[in-house]
């Protein structure tokens, strides 16, 4: 069946952009059915239980695009860790930058929206930020960071970028951003000149 | 006129505690009728331009409420710049963590779902940021920071924070938060050790 595979896919594509943009509550069904071209029987054929099955696919999806591009930030760090929490800043502003300032992280507006309210949504938005703090504590190590570090400083980094990327839709201007990343890569910097970065926990 | 600006109050702290907990979208004009017990005559008298007008008294009146215990924290740190940043983590995770992980940032939802589509909401959540970060930046002067290392930590303090307030929120765990502290408050002390703690813009 490629059509209805194919009305699936628009369906979420057009529902992440949404969620992105304006958020979830504010995204009604009739809109994505009627902005993706999506058949009504064919959505509900989809998506049974109707937009948080649907909403928990576009977090899905935008979490798997944002998680591809912080491995490629390491795959081209190679190495060197200010290089690579430089690749993963890139790799969470990148739509922000790109659609000026209008669509944000894939999973924060949701994940504000929705939980702990919603079971799956809550379960989807976890997933997808510890899949990319789990990417980046990979990459911190392949740059040489012991397992606990790396761990922590994945937490911090991400922490850091969704709230710079907050920051930088309210004042419009990418100050925030270039700040947290000039600190993260300081931060990232010392870790090659000892493994004393914070203290522990 | 007591009773009606009495009526007033009560809607914009009622609206402030649904948008913190469910967001802007989720929240009607008549859930914030129905909760605060105002007459609908008189929401419409305070607000003749309706929920918008609402939700920036009540994004101006949570801005104002963190930055007093931001101004509490600066008063009781008495220049120590770990104890500050401590401060200031615990007064934006307060909400959080006395409602399990319900209500989170009065600002942080509102702006996801409504920058920068919304002139007037863009304007109060950029304005409750901005007032955060400058109070957060004199702080940190007062603990002997100079005033562009104060300014960037102070965007940082407030960026991290926010980030792990949202992770916090679907982990439903402090950890992210804690981590993030302990990085504050590691970043801080740096400066007490030398005036060098992010490259220079």
């Amino acid at each position: 069946m490629p059509r209805r595979s194919d009305a699936k896919i628009r369906a979420i594509v057009t529902a992440a952009k949404l969620f992105q943009r304006q958020g979830y509550h504010a995204t009604g069904v009739q809109q994505i059915i009627d902005e993706s071209g999506t058949p009504k029987g064919s959505f509900y054929f989809h998506f049974p239980k109707g937009k948080e099955q649907l909403a928990v696919a576009a977090v899905e999806m935008g979490a798997t695009a944002v998680n591809q591009a912080i491995e490629q930030a390491v795959a081209r760090a190679k190495g060197n860790p200010a290089s690579l929490v430089q690749g993963i800043g890139k790799a969470l502003s990148r739509s922000l930058e790109q659609t000026e300032h209008r669509e944000g992280c894939p999973v924060a507006t949701v994940a504000l929206e929705t939980t702990p309210g919603s079971g799956p949504l809550t379960q989807a938005c976890h997933q997808a930020f510890s899949q990319w703090m789990d990417t980046a504590s990979k990459g911190l190590m392949d740059c040489g960071v012991s397992r606990g570090k790396a761990s922590e400083l994945a937490t911090l980094c991400i922490a850091a970028y969704e709230g710079a990327l907050l920051l930088q839709r309210t004042e419009q201007s990418p100050r925030p951003f270039k700040t947290v990343i000039r600190f993260m890569e300081h931060l990232v910097k010392q870790v090659g000149d000892q493994e004393n970065v914070a203290p522990q926990s």
